[in-house]
């Protein structure tokens, strides 16, 4: 059988043979491996590129991931420099530009094991609230890195509500220069990438006073450290936040700003400016900016969350082919653990999401695209819907990535629990995710409230003329809906129309739940904010439906798209079925509240499900290739695409420091201990 | 207001004031928050003792935790290795015995940051498998420490499966000794605690040939490094395993053996023996050891995994009341994050979670107890409960206590992901418990078989004869069932027996589902395991809702003995309703299923669930008082008592490496980087 060279290469001798139980998974595939790949790369040309690129990557002994697991915070920070430092070079040689395919690729052979990441979104804001000048000045240093730039907004004691953010900057028009200062110990900046160690300027979000009012946030470049030694400027504490949960190649970092001056023509100012007497001049509000949050959030999804679920799946389910466990049959060889059908049900729905969000994110991204050049054309009507979907997609991702990819780990027994799996940074990493760019709840409350103002209007203005201009994600909720699901058999349950409707009708059902708790209380004399708190559990509900609604809906879409290729339609639509199954099982009390489903339908719906395990299970090794990723890049022993599983956890734990940097607590306590009660001679 | 001195200790100088946010917290207490304690410890004396062993530990520097989030494993494995040679001339100097309450209290004061926690393993093996002349020889050298010990059974390839282990013991009558051997790579013991780097015999588990047949499982003692000089023994290929999500504190190792031999007397030999010519002789089942693996698994309820959920609940809760954000009402302060229903909606059932526990685990080791007397009468009928109950309960608490820590963490928002916040460390950890002492999906299927058992029985002799020796804990099988709940109103489920009634009523029905589905599927055919493998699915959901309901049951039986106390019961009771209520929210679906609640149901129980937090709220930083931790213990810059989180978090993150180690990454490739663009002069 043809191994393709750039996926077995992890340079071992054991290594030159793939494990025959792996092996045997691959003899019979009922589609094209390569092709499925193509299209997840978004075409065979995407492939060959990516190839490409992790070539050269992986050719460099400087881009290699294999001692991660071996580092300190330290290591990891001064070895991700130098990872920067040295792509920097390589891209320069080869021509790769900035926010090119190339560099994307690259980024994606490194999983994102890169410093200063910030130093992008510094640009990127730049771009978006500075004026023409303001670009002209600041954005040839950052392009040749002639400065070191971050992103400072976060503080202290101060996150998601931006409106409570404490640093100040106050006008000074006798010298027309702004005074940033940290009124507070919760004002402190924190959190911010690359500010701890390497940045020598930091954008600042803070509160603009002048002319003797507060003005709400805006964005100052400060510069924070000496371009000649790196020592911070006058007035600025700065330093690392210290050790966290995952993201050590990170200086996630602290800045106290005492009082700092800076030029007046250091506030980003294509929104607003201060004259240099201390007169604000509003100039439009920044929708830019706002859609630049957007698109980093939905380029998340595809970039960074739904990969770390989809390299999780790859590892367990290639472990389970090689895992052998009790017999299934009496007398017979131990079987492989993907054969038991707790495995199946651990591992599969979560190989369903990948792809599900996979073809979801395709999708949000083709929305924004969409919406941007109505944007550009002055016509701001998909803006709501834009960041409903956005924001509700990103908290469901995120939610679902991190629990699905700690039930991979865990379906991997003890070994998932040793770093050398990869799969305990994949999930301590996933997990930030429901935090950063907007935390999980905050989210899905955005998207709860456009759903009930949309719900509201669908109310006020039945009928046909609403039809055109409603957003076309709840159209649902002008569509006639079925009281009563009409299911008479389990294959019954195979139909993407049949479930597509019951998500829809389940979304519509805890909307209207969502819509009368507020009003009832409402009417009932609550204000108009505590009615919103005392039923913000059941808004969440409602979000969540209405965000798996999306995603079933997105993954059906993409399924017709296929049609020229049965083999992978088929072994997809498995995936899209069992993914739409698997919620309502999870969630069947939803659909049984009004009877929509009987007990005995659900029961349907439960043997559906246990049929597509099995059906999956054929495909299950050929669905994880798809993905692609260089061994490399998966850095796991349990995961390389040979399976040579217990040989190379053996080997690499004997690289461990543990073994390798002698044992000083024998001659201190141990030796002691051992001979505290020998007779003295 | 007083503070009780054992709780605020951490010296700093901006500690010495309570923040008034939690001060506020505790000026109106509804309960005596001490009783509280006391109930919780078992008596006033164990609090005093508890707190007298805290105040020894705390006292003296070796023990501290302080610096344990900035180090590396091998550091923490020297750090912990120190405690445990300190522990011993501590407990030598204060006579504190083996397995005394000092001890056990020293251990939780040290969150269990101490080595050679497998020694204790082995002697418990010994004494339960070992003949009386084996335990006069081996138990003194290791009270003494003479020699260090572990438990050597998991190997790469083979864990809960202990029929599939493959190292051998073969004996050699010529010399009369055994050869222990590891005829292949996965046959390499892996896992072992103490067995990395400290461990100078282990007790290995092996299959034992003699006499030309292979006789199954037994225990060897096998030297396996130099008491001279620690280095390996012939034949002794040993080292550490690695890196590991948690844990780093222990040097969890590998064993390869290649023909080692052992003398015939080093085969544990109380319910076994090998003769010198080679004759096998069985002595009887090995109950007690069976017994000693019960017990352990038990222990870990009370001692290990419960406890880390309860610290996740203190850090989590005391910090929601630090910490503010957005307002509540329009132009009002910015709200403690905890009177947010989403917040509480995340962190109250962790901590009713956490209690319901608690009194699930004593009444457990009730139970345990129970029995042990029994087989000590030899009536072993209790034995197949206890298997059950202990199988099913430690699925169950890890499960729910990896989940509720996880939330709990993501309840901090950013500062959750910090080490220093504490809750990392608690993740990592109690994750573990889900795979260890058995695997969660194992242990539930284990539960399962005694359910379906259970079931067959009561189906085979109904009536009353049954009901006297039927197994208590699955009485309800017996006992007469509703066909639909007869609650009115959202306050009828505030009735304990409702709930655990309709718990009652989903775990029949469940289980009777699991028996119609294998049944079924036997009379069409299918073989035994593969039927039972093609409906596993099912039986743990059967399992895991008779667990639930066996903790609703111990949990409102632990209240009526609270008669006494009023105002705690009224606390506690309220910590009960929302377990059961969100447990049946959570699974709504299986109450809907067959109509035994309507949606309506549903619909009060969700009012009776909010109106419950909104009570629990005031409640809230009491509840986690009355745990008790001492600061030190729980570590966190978040959780202390006195809620100074800000300034700690502050001061801990500027003493982390990446503070104080320089930054050499700067000369190395920062400088280079901003450099590279300047003109050459």
């Amino acid at each position: 059988m043809d191994r393709p060279v750039h996926r077995v290469s992890m340079g071992d001798p054991w290594s030159r043979q793939v494990h025959p139980d792996i092996a045997s998974e691959r003899y019979t595939q009922s589609f094209d491996v390569e092709r499925l790949t193509n299209i997840l790369d978004g075409g065979a040309q995407n492939t060959t590129l990516r190839r490409k690129v992790e070539s050269i990557i992986h050719g460099d002994p400087v881009f290699n991931l294999k001692d991660n697991y071996f580092m300190s915070q330290n290591e990891r920070y001064e070895a991700s420099i130098q990872k920067k430092f040295h792509i920097q070079k390589l891209a320069e040689r080869l021509g790769w530009l900035e926010d090119s395919r190339e560099l994307h690729y690259a980024s994606r052979t490194l999983s994102g094991d890169l410093a200063l990441g910030l130093h992008h979104i510094f640009v990127k804001a730049l771009r978006s609230l500075g004026s023409d000048e303001q670009i002209a000045k600041w954005a040839p240093l950052c392009n040749k890195f002639q400065i070191i730039a971050t992103y400072a907004q976060t503080e202290l004691g101060h996150g998601t509500y931006l409106q409570g953010l404490e640093t100040e900057a106050t006008y000074d028009a006798d010298t027309q220069e702004f005074v940033l200062h940290s009124p507070s110990i919760t004002a402190i900046k924190w959190w911010p990438g690359d500010l701890g160690r390497s940045a020598t300027h930091a954008l600042v979000q803070a509160q603009l006073m002048c002319s003797g009012a507060r003005r709400g946030m805006h964005a100052f470049i400060v510069p924070i450290r000496s371009l000649q030694d790196h020592t911070p400027l006058p007035g600025i504490t700065v330093g690392d936040i210290g050790p966290k949960m995952d993201f050590e190649q990170t200086d996630n970092g602290f800045l106290r700003l005492d009082h700092v001056r800076v030029p007046r023509e250091n506030m980003l100012s294509r929104f607003a400016q201060v004259l240099p007497d201390g007169t604000y001049i509003k100039l439009g509000t920044p929708q830019s900016n706002y859609l630049s949050m957007v698109v980093t959030r939905v380029e998340l999804l595809l970039g960074e969350i739904t990969p770390l679920l989809q390299k999780a799946c790859v590892i367990a389910i290639r472990y389970s082919v090689i895992r052998r466990q009790s017999q299934l049959r009496p007398s017979g060889p131990e079987a492989k653990v993907l054969d038991y059908q707790t495995q199946q049900q651990k591992l599969f729905p979560q190989l369903a999401t990948a792809y599900a969000f996979h073809f979801l994110a395709n999708n949000l991204l083709e929305f924004f695209h969409r919406s941007y050049s109505a944007i550009l054309n002055r016509d701001f009507s998909l803006l709501p819907e834009l960041h409903a979907l956005s924001s509700g997609a990103k908290a469901m991702v995120a939610d679902f990535c991190t629990q699905g990819a700690e039930l991979c780990r865990r379906a991997c027994g003890g070994h998932g629990y040793s770093k050398l799996s990869g799969l305990p940074s994949l999930v301590t990493r996933v997990t930030a995710s429901c935090t950063y760019e907007g935390e999980n709840t905050v989210l899905y409350l955005q998207t709860a409230r456009f759903l009930i103002k949309s719900y509201l209007q669908a109310q006020a203005s039945p009928g046909s003329t609403l039809q055109k201009s409603f957003p076309q994600s709840v159209a649902y909720l002008t569509a006639p809906d079925l009281a009563r699901c009409p299911a008479h058999r389990a294959a019954d349950f195979l139909h993407p129309e049949l479930y597509t409707r019951a998500w829809a009708h389940v979304a519509v059902r805890l909307i209207q739940d969502s819509v009368h708790h507020l009003q009832t209380l409402q009417q009932s004399g609550a204000e108009q904010h505590e009615a919103w708190n005392q039923t913000t559990v059941i808004h969440l509900q409602a979000a969540k439906a209405h965000c798996y609604y999306v995603t079933v809906k997105s993954f059906t879409e993409a399924l017709e798209k296929l049609a020229n290729e049965p083999a992978i339609q088929q072994a997809l639509k498995r995936l899209c079925d069992l993914y739409a199954l698997h919620g309502i099982l999870s969630n069947a009390g939803d659909f049984l509240h009004d009877g929509f489903l009987s007990g005995a339908q659900v029961d349907m719906v439960r043997t559906a499900y246990l049929d597509l395990l099995r059906l999956i299970r054929k495909d299950a090794i050929s669905l994880t290739d798809a993905f692609d990723f260089t061994d490399q890049c998966l850095n796991s022993a349990l995961g390389c695409y040979d399976g040579n599983v217990y040989e190379r956890l053996f080997h690499w734990a004997q690289k461990s420091p543990t073994n390798t940097q002698g044992n000083p607590a024998y001659e201190k306590y141990i030796r002691p201990l051992l001979q505290s009660w020998r007779p003295k001679l």
